[in-house]
This record gives C-alpha cells, sequence and structure tokens, in this order.
C-alpha cells in the first residue's frame, strides 16, 4: 500500500491529505436542518449530515489529491451511526481511487492490538468466510506501550499490504511534555524514531519506503529535519499545515532529496475553508468548491 | 462516578472488574454455530455471538462485582454490527447497576481528544437535544500526547461526573520500552505519574480519591508499590492478573492502607474460565457458571 500511496502522490503531483474530520460546527447549517427534518434531533441526523458533508467535500476535490485521512473520533462522537458513516465514507473514498488513512491513534498489546489491526486494515475469520470490519489502507498508531503494541499492526500490514504511521512528534502545544524529554543524551522522539526503522525493516515496498510510517508535526520544522534524516526510509506523515499555523516552507525539511517521504494533512483548512475569510465569497452553499479551491492553493503552496 | 465506583466496591466487598474482551475463540461453539445458522458467515453473526456470551456472563456475575471493563477493540474488529454490540453491551451492565470501564486508550489532541471524550463519557448537542454515543462511566487513556490530549477527557469528567484511567505503566513485557527509560533520573512513568497528579487536583471526589485514575499493571509490582506513594489519591485500574501471571500476593502494594485505591481487572481468566483445567468441569454449556466460580475464586484470592 505504500507502493500504491507513492504512486498515488505522483501520478497527482500533490503529497498532500485531506482530513475529513467533520466537526458539526463545519458542516453548513442547511445541510444540518435537512439531516434534522428527515430524522429528527437524532445521533442519525448528525451522521447523516456528515455523510453529505464529506460527499460534498470528496467529490470537489478526489481528482486533485492521492489520499484523504478520516478522524475516527469526529464520528465516534455520534456512537453507531456515526461509526456507520466512518465506514460509509472509507469505502466512497476507496471507490474514488483514494488512499484512506485511518486517523485512529490505536494501540494496545497482543491480541487487543491484533483486534485493532483486524477491525480497520486487516480482516476477521467468521466461519470460513474472512471478512473486513472498516477497511481502511493505513492506520495511525500510538508507541507509547512498546513493541507488544505496534508489532501486530505491522503483522498485518505484511500479511495485507497495508501500512500504518506510528506517532512520532505530534503537532500539538504539549507534544513535548514526554516526548521531548533527554533519554540518554537524546529526546524520546528520537528513540521511538529508532524503534519505527527497527518495526519497518521487514515491510519494505518497491518504492523504498517502508509501510512502517511516522507521523511527525509540522509545527515542529527543526525536529522534522532531524527526524527526516533519522529515518530515512520512513514516509513522514504531517499534520498541522495551514489551521494549525504551518506553511509550506516550514515544510521542505520534511522531504527527501527525491521530493517524497512526506504527506502533508490539512483538515480544518480544507473542509471548513468556506468559513475561512479567504474563501467567505463561496458560502456555505459552494463549501466544497471553497474546499477544492483551498486544496488548489495548499497544492500550489507546497510546490513552491 | 469514582465515589460511585468506591461505593459499588465497597457494598460488593469485592476490588475487581471483569474484562468483557470476547475474543471469538472463547465464545463456546453451539453459541458461534446458533448465530452463523441464524445470521449466515457475517460480522452480524459474530457480533451476535459476542452479545449472547457477555449476557451470559453478566447475567451470572453482576452480582459479586462492582464494575466491568469492555475491551472495544474486541467489538470494533467487528465493524458497525461489533460498535452495536459494545454500545448495548454497556447499556446492559449499566441497566445490571455496574460501574462501566470503557478499555478504548484513546488519546489526540484539542477538539479530537474531546470529541473521543463526548463519544464515551460525555455527549453531543445536536439541535436543542443533548445525546450519548457510547455511555461508559470511564474510559482508558493514553497520555503520550501530553497534557492536551488528557485535558478534553478531565474537563467532561468535571462536567458529567465522570472518570478516566492513564495508561502510566501498562502490563505488556515491552512496556519498558519506553515507559522504564530514565529522564532526571527517574523513569518515564513517574513523570506521566506527575501528571495524572495534577491532572487530578481539580476533579477530587468526596471519597477522598480523583476522578483522574491510573492504569498500573499488576505484572510489575515494585513499580506498583512506588506509583501507590507516589499518587496517593490516585485510583490505580489493575490489569495483569490471572493469566498474565500476576496473583493475588502480588497485588497488595498496589492498595492503600484503607483498603482501597486499586481495581484488579481479570479478562480471560474470567469470561473463558471453562477454558482451564481448573474449571473444565462445567464444559462449554455452562461457560457462565464456569465465570461466576473464577469471580469467586478470584475474590478470595484478593482478600487474602
Amino acid at each position: 500500500m505504500i507502493d500504491e500511496l507513492v504512486r498515488q502522490i505522483q501520478k497527482k503531483n500533490a503529497p498532500v491529505v485531506v482530513g475529513l474530520d467533520p466537526m458539526l460546527s463545519y458542516i453548513p447549517e442547511q445541510i444540518v436542518e435537512r439531516a434534522i427534518e428527515e430524522k429528527g434531533e437524532t445521533l442519525e441526523a448528525a451522521a447523516e449530515a456528515v455523510w453529505q458533508f464529506n460527499k460534498g467535500i470528496v467529490d470537489a476535490t478526489y481528482d486533485l489529491i492521492p489520499a484523504v485521512k478520516p478522524q475516527v473520533a469526529m464520528y465516534e462522537q455520534f456512537g453507531v451511526p456515526g461509526m456507520e458513516v466512518f465506514a460509509r465514507t472509507v469505502e466512497y473514498c476507496k471507490e474514488k481511487g483514494l488512499v484512506v488513512i485511518g486517523d485512529v491513534k490505536r494501540g494496545d498489546i497482543g491480541s487487543t492490538s491484533a483486534a485493532y489491526a483486524a477491525a480497520h486494515i486487516g480482516s476477521v475469520k467468521i466461519g470460513n468466510s474472512v471478512l473486513r470490519g472498516f477497511k481502511e489502507d493505513f492506520v495511525t498508531v500510538n508507541p507509547y506501550l512498546g513493541t507488544d503494541g505496534v508489532k501486530p499492526f505491522a503483522e498485518v500490514c505484511q500479511k495485507d499490504g497495508k501500512g500504518i504511521f506510528v506517532l512520532v512528534k505530534t503537532s500539538n502545544p504539549s507534544s513535548g511534555e514526554f516526548q521531548d524529554r533527554l533519554i540518554d543524551g537524546k529526546p524520546l522522539y528520537e528513540h521511538v524514531a529508532d524503534k519505527v526503522n527497527e518495526w519497518g525493516k521487514d515491510c519494505m515496498g518497491a518504492c523504498g519506503y517502508s509501510a512502517i510510517g511516522a507521523v511527525v508535526g509540522a509545527t515542529y520544522p527543526e525536529q522534522g529535519k532531524i527526524l527526516r534524516a533519522l529515518m530515512p526510509k520512513v514516509f513522514i506523515l504531517v499534520p498541522g499545515y495551514g489551521a494549525q499555523g504551518a506553511k509550506g516552507r516550514d515544510l521542505a525539511h520534511f522531504f527527501n532529496p527525491d521530493g517524497l517521504g512526506a504527506l502533508v494533512n490539512s483538515s480544518r483548512g480544507i473542509i471548513a475553508a468556506y468559513k475561512q475569510e479567504q474563501y467567505a465569497k463561496f458560502g456555505g452553499e459552494h463549501y466544497a468548491e471553497a474546499s477544492r479551491q483551498a486544496v488548489l492553493d495548499m497544492i500550489e503552496d507546497l510546490r513552491g
């Protein structure tokens, strides 16, 4: 799947992933109102609004981008109907030829991590049938529990040709509280990076990158430079562009000399573009076109 | 909710939580076969088997125990039908008067952590209606992202009277890879413990314990002793009893002198008791009675 991701990035000439993180407050009022008219003030209505909103954005942008990254928390908050729309969104994006990165930040131990991996990138066996729950291509994984937590995902990556991105240095202001602390003279995130290299050794794609990627926030460009050098064969998923403050020029060092090795995410900056002054002219009715314009502008910014 | 947990522990005189982690291989064949007969080889059949299995165990043990801890990964692997049975299990356990700890190990940043908190222990607002997704009383939370990741949960704890358990020192063999590394002369897990104390300051219950608890594995009794002393007002959720190797005598130091402060989890050891030699006489048909006997034996072991 890392090969497919690289192929898509090269085809679209855009190392960009759109974060499908549909907070209810991002969704134009008329979509929410129509869903409530139809289904009442229910979790089903919220889920339906999310679905309509997502579909509009995907339809307006899929030809420009290699991948999407739905944030499962935004679906999970609407309970079972939300998870149904998460599954539907994943399937729809795959029908549109997009690589789907489930931003699930799961991580547990042994058989429990194996169950999470089965849920999102693998399969379960019921009787003689092999079935899949949520069908993403990649997921994000939390490393706090160590190798026991990550290996079950890596095994599914090998078996089913999928991939993961392990949290190394996250984009948020307090990420340094633990991640930056020095251990034997180097920060924890570098120790995690060493392990990401190790976990990826048996999962190399034909493209020269491993199926075990890393998450490094765009908001920490200096650390990005160091981590890029430390993990030459690791693809880096880079959140924090746009709404979280980073710009294209901050991101040059996240890429390898081959122009590959990083995938930059923008969520709010794309899906709620119509709420920004720059794209306000589109209005809520044309939110999807605003998203398309924001994607075009982001690609141009990154190419620069 | 921490007060309710303490009340239930005192009422049942058992600091015990049963982990509802229903792997398909734990479920007696006749239950799985019946579900497949009814619904074919589908995710729905697996979910139905899980539900029937859970209901049997809960009915056979709820009068003995204060709490259950469903592990969401085991439901998530069966996709949307699995999540529906997770929700149904949570509701059923609450109807039976049990405190429900969702073992979800979620953790993200800002609005995303807030969405996870809303999903599991809080609520969402749709129109003028306040609705709840999964309705647990507590969840487990991963601290790797720092205060940004945990605060949104703590805020919901305060607002809605719920609680969390933050991963401090996990029970698995490789938990030391990062958690044990020394930072300024003390292991990372002690730094996390310091933060757990801090996060809990504004969430104190009438019982003298904070709504922000900690997870410390039974498999590390020495660290448990240190962490107990470091976090005197923090309730400790203790996995790793039984199947993972720890016994009652290893656990004395997880408790405070008041006899409170720890809640010991057993999953496989209880729910798949009928598969152990000791309880094999019950057989698959009487798996629930085997679980009841295993709970009684565990309570006796812990009282000793």
